[in-house]
């Protein structure tokens, strides 16, 4: 099943249901007026928006043509962003190109960052870009959206967690970071509002590519219709999302609705190109001895969007402009 | 005004107004159902809300009587918690206690790190020790409900953005910060649920306390009776709430209901003793060498609260007993 949000004008949107081949919706408000109320409660909600799904499929319900425009994020607002970092060679050229040291822990403890989570993009909304200067940068992850957890879960549990699957673009301003990340408080104003899929999916949409807490599927990233990158957001993913949530739950619990990141999907083979434009101009750096590629700039356009077997859009495409504004 | 929120079993319970003396309580919903959705309308909300204290306060509506443990946080969840470290001499302190340098900006850029809002602790919720090596230490601040808060707020223009003012316990184990600070993405696992006070005011309950951004009143923490510290919340703030907003808004906007809080409060003056139990084991450390105060043990109690100029509570208390579970 694919969720959706439309944009109503009210904070967190009003709920619908996305045919399987990601052309028509349906309104759920009927159900479940947004997608937190549906998740706060989705033993119950789950199988109302499942019989709407099953309607629109076997066209027993027409719906709606869809405007990927007419969408917000899955959820506009959510209760926590948590984002980890659990491929290893992004880790290490973002690192090496900001002269940091790789932690020592690196293979055995996760690297996790709690990201503003009031105010999230719609997959079309513009990526502003008020200062040259901050080093606007995509960052195409692989999420999902968990429902009540509580603390202490065991990855052998944390399957029964995962509600739904979606991508985003976590925004960074690179140029704003190392003095960030210098006073030892983490990530703050050198990380803008994220950006997220039109859908969010149920995992049995995946099939047999979402196992062992992975999506072992290509993430592509397109700057400007040129392919960056499309990296397998697989088997490279050192620590899963049954990992990560061992890990986040080990002093706290979590309400429903949370979103929890992969981090930017990366792969050794440098044949697999980038999900950031950081890693790009690392590569660069290391063969050229200079960066290229330079970071986003106003008129840029940004797409990632991830196929499954049959070469259809699971999420359909996050879709954003770079503006000076 | 004071406004509350009633536990009933629901993830963000109950609108209820407090009388003045925090004593009475009249429940709201039919006005707005939950605090987040009276600070969603808040111009709409707001009269409807201030005459039901009107009447509360003069005897007109009898309300009902009001127990602490009825209540939840103001906000059981919240979109955002921002947490602020506006207290200089805390950094110092603090910073000392684990061997860690002060940043180059201490005075200049404000320190702020994204805590986890998911799941938020009502103000007699348990503090919970599951390993008596984490190193327990509660942590008293002074907190500002925002409204909606867009990007690039001047501080000159910061106090319209605030609704509410509230108290926190912003709880940490300290035998989990060096080694998660060390990996560079700031507190995770080291900051567990933040408690909140009863009563999130608006500001003008506290007249001509509130000014400069900052509440001019002293905030007292006890441990199991005894007073630990009533340092001046006023004048020691170094960032006022007004500079938080600014430094925060740089680069994203902020949903209502964003919780944004001022740091440990603490004096230079040791006289006016501690808001957290490292400062007072980091003075021992200087004074004697070592630390005598361990940090919190089951059974433990830690009591929050500030009282106006006539003696009464402002927020009611943030009372809280140490368990193993």
């Amino acid at each position: 099943m694919k969720l959706s949000t439309l944009r109503d004008g009210t904070p967190d949107g009003s709920l619908v249901v996305v045919s399987r081949h990601g052309d028509r919706f349906v309104r759920a408000a009927h159900v479940r007026p947004t997608l937190q109320s549906a998740l706060d409660d989705w033993d119950r909600a789950f199988p109302a928006l499942s019989a709407l799904a099953s309607s629109l499929d076997s066209g027993a319900v027409e719906g709606e043509a869809l405007d990927a425009s007419a969408l917000h994020a899955p959820l506009p607002r959510a209760y926590e962003w948590v984002d980890g970092s659990a491929y290893l060679s992004h880790i290490a050229l973002v690192r090496k190109a900001r002269g940091a040291e790789l932690p020592a822990t690196l293979r055995t403890d996760p690297l996790v960052y709690q990201g503003g989570s009031g105010v999230l993009l719609a997959p079309t909304d513009p990526l502003e870009l008020p200062d040259p200067d901050w080093g606007l940068d995509f960052e195409a992850e692989v999420c999902v959206v968990l429902g009540r957890t509580p603390r202490g879960v065991r990855r052998a549990a944390a399957s029964r967690y995962v509600r739904l699957i979606l991508l985003a673009n976590d925004v960074t301003y690179r140029g704003l970071v190392p003095a960030e990340l210098e006073k030892g408080f983490g990530f703050f104003c050198s990380k803008p509002a994220t950006a997220f899929s039109p859908f969010a999916v149920t995992p049995d949409e995946l099939g047999s590519a979402f196992h062992d807490g992975r999506v072992h599927l290509r993430l592509r990233s397109l700057l400007n219709d040129v392919l960056m990158g499309d990296p397998d957001a697989g088997v490279p993913m050192h620590f899963s999302f049954f990992d990560l949530v061992q890990h986040i739950t080990k002093t706290r619990g979590f309400t429903a609705g949370t979103i929890l990141g992969s981090g930017t999907v990366s792969n050794e083979d440098p044949a697999r190109g980038v999900s950031c434009l950081a890693e790009r101009r690392m590569r660069e750096t290391i063969e050229h001895g200079a960066p290229k590629t330079p970071f986003l700039r106003p008129g840029d356009r940004v797409r990632i969007e991830m196929l499954d077997e049959q070469g259809a859009s699971v999420f359909g495409s996050i879709d954003q402009k770079v503006i000076s504004a």
